[in-house]
């Protein structure tokens, strides 16, 4: 158990680390009254936020924790419990930091661009190293607790259980933070918008909108707390499930632990990389903001290379050519989980490459946008789809060949390595994203706060780039969703095979699961149509909750005529409230689907076509919702940040610049764009993973796995 | 052989209803010396683009012709030549009845609504009844002559793969029709509004305009010919696999015959209903067209029901109950494919159901677009892509519940039966679409030739209606092609299962297909993936060919200054020309994809993963595109349908009328909808279909069909 230990300590260091840097963060001066006062203003907003969505979240979570409890036992319930709370801690703290750190980061601007970078990005640090940080010690505490007090056997089903259960509980969080934040995000955004600029006729960013601050705050939510979220989420689902895997695969194995447990080792490395690479995040002579975080990216993912080369020889002793043989019959060198490990390091690297291509605005398609906007609104939105479509190309390409490629090094397991080893880079990704939002809100508060062109022309520089970001991160989130869910979905087949007896199950599974049974067919389809479905609940939530916004908004003119004249505050905490409470339930429904379908359709098509063809077309709806998810959510984000992109190209003065016509088209384009990418697109990865989660757990719960667990 | 003969008396019977209707309508009065100048434009145009089309067209074919000789042998190139002659037929008199009868509705109409509305519909049913009788006769001459006179057994597999390359003959003229006139109509539309009404000030619609005839030829090559060919490969496919999979599963059944040639004498009595049907066409005492038009579909339907009833009756002799065995050891009495049929008609009705729920100006989805337009183009969008997104629900579950329930009654036979009875509606679904561009074609010529206000309204009410209808066979059209891609992949597998040995594979195939094989989930993805890279393509495509509209028309008025004054003519035969090459060029490489990328994937991962994975990999392509393609041509057509519906509705004096601010956000959603609805939706049809043919001849070809067919 020396590799978790080790872990563990990766985990605490990423905890301090966060400590460290955010004491660091708030150390930075805070700029003047009239920043102090915008910043409070969005801070209050934000406490407004975490309050009503915490307390939602935790009516919720008592509920399923109780449902969990009954139907797979306490160890479980802890264990989801866990989940969500850590997930909930990593998103609470970070976004904390992040409404400090964007003031900070227009103060550290007046004296040089350098300064609010690294003001801006080591807050953005501190989520990521505590989403990286908490989940691994989430999974790598549970798993030991598990195996050496209440010494479990590393592969019982217990341990199995509840590291899913484990996964549940982030997965709560992540579907309130990822939709109900997506929803209230852009319902802030497109309200603000609505009633300020069309109504009420003043600019964007203006104090006296009441809208203005929860706009601000949405910033956070999405890119901020929602991220955190997302990819603890598949963190704790990738690592989790990969050693689920490992322990189903090499039942008995001499080499169980060390392959079971190196998988932590690696995310603790590769914390440790990630410490490193935000070191580096330095401007050179040619003063590129993009060139400075990638230098922290490519740095945190070769040290990391490296490192899982060394953890691996750790784990083994050095004797890195011994033959890993699974109970299916295959075997393979330990070797070749390194190198599985190098692939997911690789398709991390080739989808970041490959999403700033597709949305950078030095490149074909976002000037392809661009271009498209002289022609007028229409010809922004074809240009814009048509992009969004062909975006999910080359990610499609790239997962396929690390499929095929891990695969052949070393099967099932080496996927789950792979897909493990791209989430060991979690925290530097996490990382880049929260910058964002501190770096838009910054520009906003020295708008607001009415400074100096020149620091307003470096917070510019920052945010645009953080738009690169977001959009980058996005894709990584995706693509690693799409492997965790892959991992997931192994895990599925795999308890069947392990456990079908158990429940009953009498055809040979490789006659159920074939293509050419119906059943199969109809999984599939039915799993296809959920992401549709929700991407259309998820866009039309955003036009109802920004409805709501407006009708607030109305109601603080008419109740205090002292707003438009500067002479009283708008109450900006109830419009964050009330949007909060918009969005949450808003949120009730498109939630529900991944939680139901795979009941439903278990339990119907088990009905009409006999149990065996329920869990067939079970399994075919988690592969048809990882497949048509994996399409929908990339074209969404990629075509969203296109968009955004196309309009801030123009915004610099090609085809035209501001105010033109083609502007005007433009700014259309990344209308339709912002619930693409900031709501409908990232809300689609924790719905691939909770479909295939409550698939795993109603297995569990099947087989009786409550009282396994706690018997 | 009995219910052969009879299928090619009724599928003559339909040639001869088309001879005779197209005379009357030919007869009827075409109008003023300026409507006929107008509309013989019109029809120079269509000739020129019928011409260049056709020409490449031949080409290809003969290219084709000779592969299909080297791998397949003489009888399948003869087969796959019928396939394309037929198709092309059925289109070029389609289309040619088309611009003919457009200018005769505008005289009609000068009358009455109900006589504008007999010569639309009457020619619309032209090009139906051929669609119909020329594709049941196409393969009910090919299996009597393969059986009869060649005395090859009806499951032998040269027959087999001759109706296989009767479809892809179909196939050929499909995907240029389909892919190539969907981005001529969509190039001519984009080209002559941008270089029209926004460079030239000249409203739409005006003679003056090089452009505007290639315009009108344009509606007719979507929805006349496009929809022929598109119709004409499915009933090809569905009812020639459908004997395929009937051949292979009651291989030495006593059955064998008549319930392989059923499915043809169904498509016969099917031509007998819809032909009745279309007299049934009046106006009640509301004058509501859709009503009429209704009226007939239902004719059709309700009459086919218990013509198929009969037919069935006749072919086994009144005894429904008797058993029918297949060689996997399923049996069904033989009633179960009757009512498996029903299912299929039932299929229809409510596809037919839901899209005008969608498209239909009447539903909550159309107002909801045109609602949101009142805020603007960008919400115009959003609520458009939310409704396209949502529109894919319900559709895809009636397919799931008529592919259970067809399945239950009589395995994947029951499948087939219920595809081949939805294809027997062919005849009227193609006469309700075809109607559309004549009206649309009557208003313009209406327009142009300054006919009385009351005539353009009656013109405008016919063509409103022909919007939905329109929408409405686009969803058949893509349901069908659904299920008709599902009894291809059913045909892959059985096949694969018949011949594999002979082949070599060594696997068992459930083994082989399953879902926990890697190979299989890289086939899905690879699959889902070519319906998003096709429809990006034919978006960007529509962008491109449009710009070289622009060119030729700058030209035009350039070097003939005659035109603005109206002193002289532009050469509209010139610029129909032009968008035809321009289209065909851009067709080239994503007509390819659907032809390589099967023949791509089978090699690539063959080489890597081994042989029998390449066929598995191939096998989930196929489900991939089926899935994918399902989603991405539902949501693109009743999007499309719906946002210009919305603008329709707006026009009708909603929300402001036209000219409000928020008819110009409707304006952009329609523009986004045209590629949606009439390029990049329709053309993922005949992709799927061909990415399906494709895998079964190379499998043919792998089993070395050439020689046995020769030999």
């Amino acid at each position: 158990m020396n590799l978790v230990l080790i872990a563990i300590v990766c985990g605490v260091i990423a905890v301090l680390y966060g400590i460290v840097t955010s004491q660091q963060v708030l150390r930075a001066p805070a700029g003047n009254a009239r920043m102090i006062e915008v910043a409070t203003a969005i801070q209050e907003g934000a406490a407004a936020y975490l309050r009503r969505q915490y307390t939602t979240i935790l009516i919720v979570g008592v509920i399923v924790a109780a449902l969990v409890f009954l139907f797979l036992g306490g160890l479980s319930a802890i264990a989801f419990v866990t989940g969500a709370v850590l997930s909930g801690a990593a998103g609470f703290i970070g976004m904390n930091i992040s409404v400090r750190a964007n003031v900070r980061t227009a103060e550290a601007a007046r004296s040089g661009l350098q300064k609010g970078l690294t003001v801006a990005f080591r807050s953005g640090a501190v989520t990521g190293m505590l989403v990286a940080g908490l989940a691994l010690l989430a999974i790598a505490v549970l798993f030991y607790v598990l195996v050496v007090p209440l010494g479990y056997a590393p592969d019982a089903r217990p341990v199995v259980t509840a590291l899913t259960a484990l996964a549940l509980g982030a997965s709560l969080v992540s579907i309130f933070a990822r939709l109900g934040g997506g929803i209230f995000t852009k319902a802030a955004d497109v309200g603000a918008d609505l009633v300020g600029k069309v109504e009420a006729g003043i600019p964007e960013d203006d104090p006296r909108n009441p809208a203005v601050i929860a706009d601000n705050v949405g910033d956070n939510v999405g890119d901020c707390a929602g991220m955190a979220a997302d990819l603890f989420e598949t963190y704790v689902v990738t690592v989790g499930i990969t050693m689920v895997s490992v322990a189903l695969a090499l039942k008995g194995s001499p080499l169980l632990l060390p392959v079971m447990t190196l998988p932590l080792l690696i995310g603790g490395v590769c914390i440790i990389t990630s410490i490193i690479g935000t070191y580096m995040v330095k401007l050179g002579a040619k003063e590129s903001i993009m060139g400075a975080l990638y230098k922290g990216f490519w740095t945190t993912t070769l040290l990391g290379a490296v490192a899982i080369f060394g953890a691996a020889w750790y784990a083994f002793d050095g004797n890195l050519g011994q033959t890993v043989s699974t109970a299916a019959g295959t075997s393979f060198p330990v070797m070749n989980l390194v190198w599985a490990s190098m692939v997911g390091l690789a398709v991390t690297a080739l989808i970041v490459w490959i999403t700033e291509y597709y949305t950078g605005t030095n490149f074909r398609p976002v000037k392809s946008i661009a271009a498209a906007s002289q022609t007028g609104h229409g010809t922004n939105v074809i240009q814009g789809l048509a992009i969004s479509l062909e975006s999910t190309a080359l990610p499609t390409i790239v997962i396929v060949v690390g499929l095929i490629v891990s695969f052949q090094l070393a099967g099932f397991l080496g996927v789950a390595y792979a897909a493990s080893a791209m989430l060991a880079l979690a925290g530097m990704v996490v990382a880049l994203d929260a910058y964002g939002p501190v770096t838009d809100n910054a520009g906003g508060i020295a708008e607001m706060a009415g400074l100096e062109e020149e620091v307003r022309h470096r917070t510019d520089a920052l945010d645009a780039v953080g738009n690169t970001t977001k959009a980058v991160t996005k894709g990584y989130a995706i693509g690693s969703a799409g492997l965790a869910a892959l991992v997931l979905f192994g895990a599925y087949t795999a308890d069947l095979r392990e456990f079908g007896a158990q429940i009953g199950v009498s055809a040979n599974l490789d006659t159920l699961f074939s293509l050419s049974n119906p059943y199969v067919i109809v999984g599939l389809l039915l799993g296809a149509l959920l992401p549709y479905l929700f991407g259309a609940m998820g866009m039309t939530a955003v036009g109802r909750a920004g409805g709501a916004v407006v009708e607030e908004v109305r109601g603080q003119f008419r109740d205090n005529p002292g707003i438009m004249d500067g002479s009283s505050r708008p109450d900006y905490a109830r419009t964050v409230d009330l949007v909060t409470r918009a969005a949450i339930k808003e949120m009730i429904i498109p939630s529900l689907l991944p939680v139901l379908a795979p009941i439903v359709v278990y339990f119907v098509i088990g009905l009409v076509g006999g149990r065996d063809n329920g869990l067939a077309a079970l399994g075919a709806l988690l592969l048809g919702v990882i497949v048509s998810g994996l399409f929908v959510a990339i074209s969404m984000t990629s075509g969203g940040g296109a968009w955004d992109n196309a309009k801030k190209y123009i915004e610099d003065g090609n085809f035209g610049g501001k105010g033109s016509e083609a502007h005007k088209a433009a700014v259309t384009g990344d209308t339709v764009g912002d619930p693409y990418k900031d709501t409908a697109g990232p809300a689609v990865n924790p719905m691939i993973k909770i479909t295939n989660i409550v698939a795993l757990l109603l297995l569990a719960a099947l087989a009786g796995g409550g009282s396994i667990v706690t018997g």
